[in-house]
């Protein structure tokens, strides 16, 4: 039972556990940072495109090197790739393992930002509400001195005098967001066929006994470095601890001989 | 079990996991107070510019000092600087370690601070709405006594009788603000990949043997002061209860041989 | 393991840390006075400024009085400073010390007063409305019978007939407040600086082994004042007992003799 105990300790602090958590943690915040953030769409026909653009591409590379700099992979898997060679040869498979386990969580929260902007649509009608042929739908506003370029920019500015409780505009909206999240569907469906026939085809090809070999290394090298840290901790410990009792004996004696420091001291 | 115990609560109790806390609650502090924060554009040419300014740099300066002041590895840093060389050398990479951790747990919370203001665009807007070309946008009000300059300054106050309900008001902050979210993403991209970079760069150039040997020594400074206080705790406890109980002796035995006090005690 | 505990203990019911609680419990009640005090500018000429200043100056006096009088520290100094010398002499570096731990944390409630009032800007408003110039501002309402310095004594109060829902009220308020907030942040930031740099640059002045002295020192005085405290309860409530059961006894024999008591007692 004790032994049982330790086990689900370590599985509990294991780096599998922790980096999966850190990845989990990451998508939620990027989640929460797309309903949080103020997506403000420029409405003029130059600068649509791009804004949209910098939305949809900027935060996911930005949330896959957070996910990078986070990972505790990436520690473990620069230190085995840089380590002196020694009495253990290097296993390049292992470091390949970890680098796939590494860009794998890393890549979870770009793809979950991507599909929420897919979803919602909002950075889709920004981009695309010009493209759309304005002549499939009814009631256009043809009162403004502006051409259809640039009233079809409008679109995606909710607050704009023109398009105020404009059905027009809903509907273009509409029409635009069913094909953004048209697009999402099929990226995610994508994704998860590929991840499963990913897992169910890899063991056919793979050498049964080294990638076992590969899961052992992978996970010495993670207890290796804690343990390392453990050991420090307690080895300073002791060492602090001889210090500090030192500095007072010491104290002590030098005023059992010359009394010259004020500080007393509990008789033995 | 009992090592494992120890070794757990020391983990807790880690400096360097204190100050982590320290920097994400300082960083949390920051965008509460951007959000509590009442920003007040004079909305006069001459003060726009410089009231922005002040909003974008002094406040992370302030944050800076701040997370330099309760760091506690600024204090470690500071004592292993500035103490009596002894029998143990000193060991430069030991205080250029804790430098820069101390540095970026401290830079932390004043990129939030920026990235936050830049994201939102008030500032922005603020700042730059003076620079805006005022033909590319249509409704322009003109009936109004000043001249362009001093109009432009107007459109950061939404609540001035110019402005009310203008859609010129709104198209002029959505484009300044594109910008002003251009900028945050960019310079977030920046200093993410560079952070990303950094860490897996960083192994190549170390060596492993130093770097390994200079957190072994990080800790120790950590470990040595808490445990000198520990001790003093310990030491100082022990002290008082002697001098406290002689005390209650001393009035007893006072007690007994003149009655002077009429300070009753329990007849043994 | 028990050493452990009794340590940590000590550390919990740390004066230093009870300190520090009361200290940041007396900031966080200067801010909600702050919000939940209804500031009453009298927008009269003469009365302005003095009901401004008695605001600003007055509640951070009080703030500071009721910091020093519920720190701790303040006991402990006095009590260091007026005891007999007996056989421990006295160290001034001890009381110096203490005093600037009360007095660090007595100013802190003040200082979050004084800055929240200045980022807040109603008091600045009301004491510095009558020295702006109205020429800068558009709109000055010209059409009653008031001469400027009047008119503008007027500016803080919004719910005013004359300045209902005018722009040069705003305009003015606005300005005033950009000085107020400015000021705000600039005694913020020389706070901070001078915070920093003073613990950053003591350890290079300080004698390291007496200001470890010091430390020592002031936490004995702190251990010495709870044992006592300690002892003395123990102490009465042993006396106490004996009094009490020789009372009930002296009672039961005066009834046995005599009966005149219906007191009832347990038989032994």
């Amino acid at each position: 039972m004790d032994r049982m105990k330790l086990v689900l300790q370590y599985f509990q602090t294991n780096s599998e556990s922790i980096s999966n958590g850190i990845c989990i943690v990451l998508a939620l915040v990027s989640v929460k940072l797309y309903t949080t953030f103020d997506f403000n769409c420029p409405c003029l026909p130059q600068y649509n495109k791009l804004y949209s653009m910098g939305v949809m591409i900027v935060p996911p590379i930005i949330l896959f090197f957070l996910g990078v700099l986070v990972n505790r992979h990436t520690g473990i898997m620069m230190d085995e790739w840089v380590r002196p060679i020694g009495k253990r040869t290097k296993n390049p498979a292992v470091v390949k393992f970890l680098f796939s386990a590494m860009l794998q969580r890393s890549l979870l929260a770009p793809m979950v930002w991507i599909l929420v902007t897919l979803m919602d649509g909002k950075i889709f009608i920004c981009a695309f509400s010009m493209g759309v042929d304005p002549n499939t739908f009814t009631g256009m506003p043809n009162n403004t001195g502006l051409d259809v370029h640039r009233l079809m920019a409008k679109v995606p500015c909710k607050e704009d005098v023109i398009f105020r409780n404009s059905s027009f505009r809903k509907a273009v909206s509409r029409y635009v967001r069913c094909y953004s999240q048209a697009f999402g569907w099929s990226i995610l469906l994508l994704l998860i066929m590929v991840g499963a026939l990913g897992r169910l085809i890899k063991p056919c090809f793979d050498n049964r006994g080294s990638s076992m070999q590969t899961r052992y290394w992978s996970n010495y090298l993670d207890v290796e470095q804690k343990l390392f840290d453990e050991t420090v901790a307690l080895h300073t410990r002791d060492f602090a601890r001889k210090c500090v009792v030192q500095f007072f004996e010491g104290v002590q004696e030098e005023e059992n001989e010359r009394e010259v420091l004020n500080l007393p001291y509990p008789q033995p």
